[in-house]
């Protein structure tokens, strides 16, 4: 098993929708990130300070749904055993050239059929002049325009089976769980697993419908819980459907805000407070069906839509 | 040089203080820390989400300033490996009884003499009944009680020769430079460090006194920037004396806020907001002498005994 | 018809509950507020930015729900003058000796019979030198324990019949109706009034179960929205029953958080922002059923308890 | 002396400015203003809840400063007492057009000279269909550009006699003194008064120069202490000249920030907090220069040019 932080942190994801146009207008609008260029079918957009040139690619498509989540490893040295591992496991597809920006990306699927891209090499960005930031320690200004999230937090992926998902992550990439639901008759039905000291970078749920390769949702990170209750506050006022929130979660105790992208894609305005995962011998918080009945942390039950919304819908999976 | 990471976090501190009743009221009823018992001098003192036993060592001492800082290594591997490395620099005192609930401890100073100590075992903190948190992922219920800070978050050392120390750091345990202010002479005059993800866990500024082993502060972690403002409404409520802030640091982007505590001490409340640090690449942001003279972030001047108050002062300097 | 402005503001409530001691513990420890005194089977309660000698005047009783509500006059001649056109409305009780600190407080009902007094006279506090503010335009030191509310906001009655209650208060006493909910068959189903810039001061919405001299809640205010997360998240700690929220209301635009008090009172935490009503034109914001089915602000749906548990509970009513 | 509360609250007022266009930007771009039309050399801008048609009218001129401040008086017999005792002071100049969507208004001075006028009549904003809100009681959409500021709060004029302003204003207009400076030669250095139960609506503060007629500054209302905190952070990020805080007022306990807009006029974001001044017979909280030589209330030194720059400047002055 590669040791922790072999995977520096979670990239660019790719998002699919069936309105381009539209969902251009949300990310940029809404949420206020940056469109910085296109290719093909693809909008590349990014939020104020990730450092590397894309933190979303929104690509035309006949679903929605998530295309792939990138990975950059910790060093060369690193890539190279974490694909030795991943060709070990099976699960390889192959080496691709990367987005505009990143170098090569070698590219392989979780056991639930979710396309990854590990990489190491990548430009950092550099803002054009009208976008340079005040404070040179930051990737670009920040627009304040709409949400204005800070950062990619995490993905949140559907799986017909999460304990073999969240194996492979482990096993493979070095990832570590932090927290997991664990229902009554010893099952696991969601998986929280950090690469890094965040709480987590990436989470697999369990599909109700038994569908493989769909995506529950992405989370922005915002600095202050304050973002997020003005974040609703904006999707109220801009029209921007919201599932559920501003409320707190009891797993993870992040405070959330989920609303919907025209496309259909659920995405999540998340804030972690100062928590962090810093115990090496950190032991995964199980949360039973008991403890979960309680509902979220201040009580709210989980909306039902949460168990049943995944993208691309059933209806459309391919 | 040890890989980033293989100090899994920056441990308890112990702090002296002349006056130790009153330093241990201000850090239960102003900071909201939890008492758990005491040895000796000291008395043991915890934040609610610290998932170790100990968070403060307050020891009762002619001066103020910092006894020893304790790291946690990532694994018993990295801790054999980490004591090689201190030896072989020659800084290396020796192996100590760890204090309640922490294994054997490995004490070393760094150039400037401030003393550290190393250890991996460490007993996760078993809270009592009446300190049962509500959500089981968290160490402690939160007391509520004045401003309730989360967890440490980083100590700032003063240094007489602030390359040598932050370089020793860095070689011989894996620290990472963030950020750094590089005077117009070329020489280095504070230099922020990461063992982790986070934006820093140890700081050098210059002694402008020339004293070696001093401390300037230590920080705790507040969920949120609100929480700093309303640390600040209680300490003018109780009495307690503000240096500087509510602000926002130029470095790091920090909001910040520092007091003194009784013995002299100066403790900072600090909020990272979302930011991190997850670049393995990280190229250490150099603060100018010129960046420096626009204040900080919101052009606040720092403030004179910023530069001057460390502890132990000189006067009381060993 | 009164002018707007004719009563000051809504002064210090009664609160019944069959369980003093723990009603006392929540407004101490959870709520922040601070115990005066005694008196009889009553227990006066303060928060800290209050100007009056009493916030809450807690009983021992049978059942929970409102005792008396007092409301200050602008002055000796607005006193006088609604005395006269209460009297004129037969609805009066007469004079009686104030609580302490209060002058003589003229008793009357509402038609739906919950108990009201007006009296102009009153001692302001003198805090103790203990809780004496650091700021010399506060009334008490802030103590930092627990939501630690700055001071009484509003008073939400059930009614049998709201317009008959509403019409009472603007006719009587000079209330301004700025919000209300208008059902489809043209009756008033909620009336909020205020005697004064803020956006309420007393609200009547109507009582399903058609039980006359209920209490739906009191509400007090907070600084901040985060102050009312941060009391979500104590009283998740403190074992305080948290009904709904915190979330946002459409009507007024409230913050809010709803709990239970031990006794069974339901008390809000409140926040309107910067919003006041200036407009000396205003006119009543109608809200339909379409409206309401939308749910509060950001699509929380209205939980089921808030139509009906109210206090005395119905198989309590006297 | 009319009652408190005949003026309803601070109307429009007329801002000059030497760079009319940078101005603009500067309102709708850095604090959220809509630009609503123009007659002549003036530019209408409205803050998003102002339930009138305009905020600011902003004037290109040849120096900054304050052109005419309009107050609302509580309805047409009130303006018309108000009239009659601005008239008996001998300070009236007589009835003029008022702005667009404003009804006659009655034009008059201070002892200072600043402009100002009385005035009923108001039609209501009613929001271009792009411009609907989402909720029925809010004026307009909230833009949610920049600071987006929700409403104009008060005015703060520099004043040679600061007495004899107040007493002005509280002897025609029926304002009252909720706090002030009290030098230790008894006179008066600064007079914050109030119209409505706001903690002031107008503010005169000494002019060290001895110039009449100048400004101070004015101040738009936010939600949340978190909105001047990210409102200090896109300044920064905007270049919009900082001149002190974020911080907070020990006087009223605002929590500010100063900016200067492009043609040099100071403007502040404030926040008041759920603090509000309920007692019809509040007594003035009088500082005195030990009170003041404290700083602000957490300790931040006054900034000098706090006393020095107002609007026109003194070499500009008309």
């Amino acid at each position: 098993m590669p040791p922790l932080h072999a995977i520096a942190h979670l990239g660019h994801v790719e998002l699919r929708t069936p309105v381009l146009d539209e969902s251009v207008e949300f990310f940029t609008r809404y949420l206020g990130l940056t469109e910085t260029g296109s290719a093909g079918d693809s909008v590349f957009l990014r939020a104020w300070d990730d450092y590397e040139n894309i933190t979303i690619k929104l690509t035309g498509h006949a679903t929605s749904g998530a295309g792939r989540t990138n990975l950059r490893a910790a060093g060369p040295e690193a890539l190279e055993r974490l694909v030795a591992a991943i060709e070990a496991a099976g699960r390889g597809i192959g080496w691709q050239d990367g987005d505009p920006g990143y170098g090569p990306t070698y590219v392989f699927t979780d056991p639930d059929g979710h396309e990854l891209g590990l990489y190491y090499e990548s430009e950092w960005y550099a803002p054009a002049p009208e976008l340079e930031p005040a404070l040179k320690n930051q990737a670009q200004a920040n627009p304040a325009r709409g949400a204005s999230v800070r950062r990619l937090d995490h993905i949140n992926y559907l799986g017909v089976d999460v304990t073999a998902n969240s194996d492979f992550l482990c096993d493979t990439l070095g990832g570590m769980v932090t927290e997991q639901i664990v229902l009554d008759d010893g099952s696991i039905a969601g998986s929280w697993l950090t690469f890094t000291n965040k709480t987590y970078d990436a989470v697999y749920t369990r599909d109700r419908t038994g569908t493989p390769g769909r995506l529950h949702h992405i989370a922005f990170a915002t600095d202050t819980r304050e973002d997020i209750l003005r974040a609703a506050d904006i999707a109220l006022e801009q029209g921007v459907f919201i599932e559920t929130g501003p409320h707190k979660h009891a797993i993870q105790q992040t405070f959330f805000l989920y609303v919907y992208e025209p496309g259909g894609n659920r995405i999540e305005l998340a804030n972690a407070g100062a928590r962090v995962i810093l115990a090496p011998d950190w032991r995964p918080v199980s949360w039973t069906e008991a403890d979960r009945a309680k509902g979220q942390a201040w009580g709210l039950k989980t909306i039902e839509s949460f168990h049943t919304h995944g993208t691309p819908p059933v209806e459309h999976a391919p």
